[in-house]
């Protein structure tokens, strides 16, 4: 039988041996700057495109293990070699940031998507963190303020629904700015980080939940009815999983017991629901009703999922030492541990087929780079040490 | 040993007692007009969506069977059904088909989807040759020269790619294109179906053609040189496989024997290329290098593509008696009739996973509707009698 520190020390390990040193190696463009994710088992780069959401997420990661694991310099430097590229070509004229860039910074998808602004402000206000320069928070401040004007329709002219046709809103940009506001809080007025914190609060329990089936639901229509289409029926069980962490995370900053057990028990429940019963693993979509889901990808099972759902359940244990999260956070760690992680050459392989066998071998692509690995190894660590320290300070 | 003749008999009875009833009893909207399409493996109906792709293609489907197999009134009724749905709903102010529409016919996503508009030309064109009403041929002839006026840029302002920054051009519309100017020759000047042609075939036969690999490609720079990014190296085999039936055609047409041969040709290299030679089957994408395609589905066996690529042997072996084709076609029906094919319940299933087993058992839905079964059913059934006829007039 594992302890808890079993499990620390495997994330400590994989984190300190495996991952960091994967993207330390096989990332940095030393010719332009930033990153290469489009890398091979092995690390080999197999396209030197770059996208946004990636660039800003390992700036991001590389700043805060700085700021949190290790003042370690040529993390800093790995980090600013990236926010110098993105300073310099990341936003187009009207301040947003753009999805896609060729090697050399020049743009080639528009900012269409506000989740590139998300991980930017994400990325300036860990980098404000480490340097104590104001020109990052300036950054990471103005990004989130245009992502709350955008926040009604993110996609602006690229937006292909009919206007008031079917107006759906989506959980993915709630559920991000949980988690931004208390990325940014230190750069932030205090009022304003209450209240957009109470609104996501709001937004994330109530109206993307559904309390007849239970569920967090992905698209609900303007009043938070459930809507009976494509969308309204989409469920994706990685999503409501972090965002019940995120939600925790908030709890937990305002002490509210209540918040952080409702969270949790949500987070139990669509675990049981995505979990697939006769091959293990979580769904990535499924439809509400059971029909077939509009993504054929559906089935297959994704790393960020996986690292998501033990994430929520040692918050949830930690906070409230429900066994139930225990038993599924040691049954996930069965499952995601010996087919995810990949010893040999360290990071993690993304994608699984529905019976556990990989669908590709590549470490990083268009939207795998380096960000949920490394994330979720640190924070399960870091969980488990409170764990340990909380419910085993006098350990047999 | 099958003949020439069962392949043929297998062909026309499915399309007669499993694809078309099927169609005929579970599509029809008898409150709005035009059809369902979402529907399940015995015809529920799961959601009432009508996209534009699937009416137009429809309606497609049953004028080309009053015109060419039999001319009964119920399936020219229920073409007419159809379009007379999208004469009301179908455009939007400046004449270009929405994407998406509402059970009621309100719009649901904008015409950002240039197909939309392919397809409605190639129903209004049948439904003109089944009732000789001028203002079917008009609603053809104004599409035709809409989609001719957008080629260079279909998705208009709905594209996310900035202007200028890596200029790829797309298969699927010149590929489209082959097809929809013989389907619309009745209606056109003659002048314009020839200009039309030669155009055509230039571009899909010597643009997306790499010499150097053998390779059709799904994307190519703008003076047609390959281009080694996720577009560039994206294959579709089961596109470059019916878009060479489609040039056969237009060889068959133009009594271009040589031309023929040379799609014959690279129609058989295509699916020797995007052959499964672990699990068999055609995939769906594959990257020319070899490395991991952005699409999470590459790996699934699609209805279509097998059916296209059945098409593509069939005719090629009319015109070539290639015994390659002859094997290849034994081959992939041996695959396919019994994975796909329902005979319980009638039409195809449409998605299998790598392995052959069903992704699910949905008989419709977003991008599969009433087309490619009954069509290649029906050419398959039309190309073995002229098969029967050419070999075999005096068979032993």
């Amino acid at each position: 039988m594992k302890h808890f520190s079993d499990y620390r020390d495997h994330f400590a390990q994989a984190l300190r041996q495996e991952v960091i040193p994967f993207w330390e190696k096989h990332s940095p463009d030393s010719e332009y700057g930033g990153y290469f994710t489009c890398l091979l088992r092995d690390g080999t780069v197999y396209d030197t495109d770059k996208f946004v959401w990636l660039q800003a997420r390992q700036i991001w990661t590389f700043a805060s293990l700085y700021n949190q694991l290790e003042a370690r310099q040529e993390w800093l430097d790995l980090a600013l070699s990236g926010a110098d590229f993105l300073q310099q070509y990341g936003k187009d004229q009207e301040g947003r940031w753009y999805f896609a860039l060729a090697q050399d910074g020049r743009p080639l998808v528009q900012a269409y998507n506000i989740f590139s602004d998300c991980f930017a402000a994400m990325a300036f206000g860990q980098l404000f963190l480490a340097t104590n320069k104001e020109e990052y928070a300036e950054i990471a401040r103005n990004t989130f303020h245009k992502i709350l004007q955008r926040q009604d329709n993110p996609k602006g002219s690229y937006n292909k629904l009919v206007p008031g046709s079917r107006p759906l809103q989506g959980f993915a940009l709630p559920m991000i700015l949980c988690n931004l506001c208390l990325e940014l809080e230190p750069l932030l007025e205090k009022e304003q980080v209450e209240q957009t914190i109470d609104q996501c609060i709001h937004t994330v329990m109530d109206r993307f939940y559904d309390s007849e089936s239970g569920l967090v639901l992905e698209n609900v229509q303007a009043d938070g009815q459930v809507s009976d289409t494509f969308a309204g029926r989409l469920l994706n069980p990685g999503h409501a999983l972090e965002a019940m962490w995120f939600i925790m995370d908030l709890g937990a900053r305002r002490q509210d017991q209540a918040l952080i057990e409702k969270a949790n028990e949500r987070a139990l429940f669509m675990l049981d629901y995505g979990w697939d019963q006769q091959e293990q693993g979580i769904f990535y979509f499924l439809d509400r009703l059971g029909y077939p889901p509009e993504q054929l990808e559906w089935d297959q099972k994704l790393w960020w999922v996986h690292l998501e759902a033990m994430e929520a359940c040692l918050k949830g244990y930690l906070h409230t030492r429900n066994n139930q999260n225990w038993q599924w956070f040691e049954r996930l760690f069965a499952y995601t541990w010996p087919r995810f992680r990949d010893e040999q050459h360290g990071e993690w392989f993304g994608y699984l087929k529905r019976n556990g066998g990989p669908l590709h071998t590549a470490k990083g692509g268009k939207w795998k780079g380096c960000f949920h690995v490394p994330r979720a190894l640190w924070h399960n660590w870091q969980t488990l040490d409170k764990i340990i320290h909380k419910y085993e300070r006098d350990p047999k």
